[in-house]
């Protein structure tokens, strides 16, 4: 079984434009590569109720969720009590993370920085080499900060936990628009049902139209495929790139 | 009243990380200059029942939707059908559509290429000038497609309909940390309800630790806010730049 990921992303600073979201694209590559299936990526506001309705709704549907952002100590921080009110837990204070943050100041520290030891009712810690500050989990959940260079910095971190079978992957360039394949395309997507097809057309590029992509965990479903489109398509049309790769 | 926006991006190119979107950033930053409030972005798979519950959901949260990608010829171009189920109305053959695709081609256009006719019963066309294809609105759903030049190129089209009255933003950038500032936000954040008051802290910056930012559609509250910050922050943390727009 593929493992089925999604991936909530929260701020205000996302979706008032202010900052461009780099961590789906991130965590949808990284995914891939380790063999996960991203089935759906949200970027929620930092409120406590939507934040609660997206993981409630997440946790239904997916066996893997990664949050970033709104881990602080300010008023706009609010992932914490946000994942609580979803899953339905109280906020604890966590007496590792307590001693943590104790380590970080060489006096007593200001008391808002407390609230960083916060966390749901029976998260767990994740330590990792290199990571001062653990990562939390809780079930099937993983939060990170949104701050770019600590969230990677987090995530390459404990990455190796997520991998699982590869995805294969072929691609085929083609010189003929989508109009013209269409019809081959579905009976190649109907015939494999374990395959991933998609048809991307291009604009504007002068070396190809469309680009075909197959893909399946299943090594064989890829290599089948790709032998029973080429033997249907206009072979004029098929540029000779060739580009495989087990992610 | 602020419209409220939702974006559902649509293709399992970006859930798989072979495409990096740039639509929702793309569109983040573009309503927030016409002054619409985006309150959720969502990256969704080529599956007609995932963007169906998503339309849904989105429905009854939003003012505004915008989709980008799924329409198109090909098996994976499943939008209409998605938004169709979502909204429970039946796809028809749009006559308008049909004539302009018939326009598009010398001689009897291939069988497929009429589904690109295909809306969801309802629908109105956007025509506009430049555009060869009208674009397609259900209600408060206006439908994209997924090629970013053409994507673009609609929108830019017809964005000035979406115009309101503008959002205020001030910027304030100090040298101290967020621990240090985070009882004074909290004040001020619950003494302005009009006002959002965004707090990012930054890492390996040379020039500031922290970026404070004042927004709201209502001018005198930035301002009100911002002295008000400047009076409770200490002076020697804020540096002096000024940063000052209306989007």
């Amino acid at each position: 079984m593929t493992t089925r990921a999604e991936i909530l992303v929260i701020g205000n600073e996302i979706l008032s434009g202010k900052v461009t979201d780099e961590h789906s694209g991130f965590l949808c590559r990284e995914f891939r590569s380790l063999g996960v299936d991203v089935r759906r990526t949200v970027t929620l506001p930092d409120e406590i109720e939507a934040i609660a309705e997206a993981v409630r709704q997440a946790w239904t549907r997916s066996d893997l969720i990664v949050s970033t952002g709104g881990i602080g100590p300010t008023h706009d921080d609010v992932t914490i009590a946000g994942v609580a009110m979803g899953l339905g837990r109280p906020v604890v204070r966590n007496s590792t993370l307590e001693s943590v943050i104790r380590q970080m100041y060489d006096r007593e520290p200001p008391e808002v920085v407390w609230r960083l030891a916060d966390v749901p009712e029976g998260a767990e810690l994740i330590v990792a080499d290199g990571l001062r500050v653990p990562v939390v989990r809780v079930g099937k959940l993983y939060l990170f900060p949104g701050v770019p260079e600590i969230f990677r910095r987090k995530f390459d971190a404990i990455k190796a936990r997520f991998r699982e079978e590869p995805f294969f992957l072929r691609k085929i360039y083609l010189t003929t628009g989508e109009e013209m394949i269409a019809v081959t395309l579905d009976r190649v997507a109907k015939k494999f049902p374990e395959l991933l097809l998609g048809s991307y057309p291009a604009v504007n590029r002068p070396d190809y139209r469309v680009l075909l992509t197959l893909e399946s965990k299943n090594a064989a479903v890829v290599d089948d495929a790709y032998r029973d489109l080429l033997s249907s398509l206009p072979c004029e049309a098929v540029l000779p790139l060739e580009e495989y790769r087990a992610n």
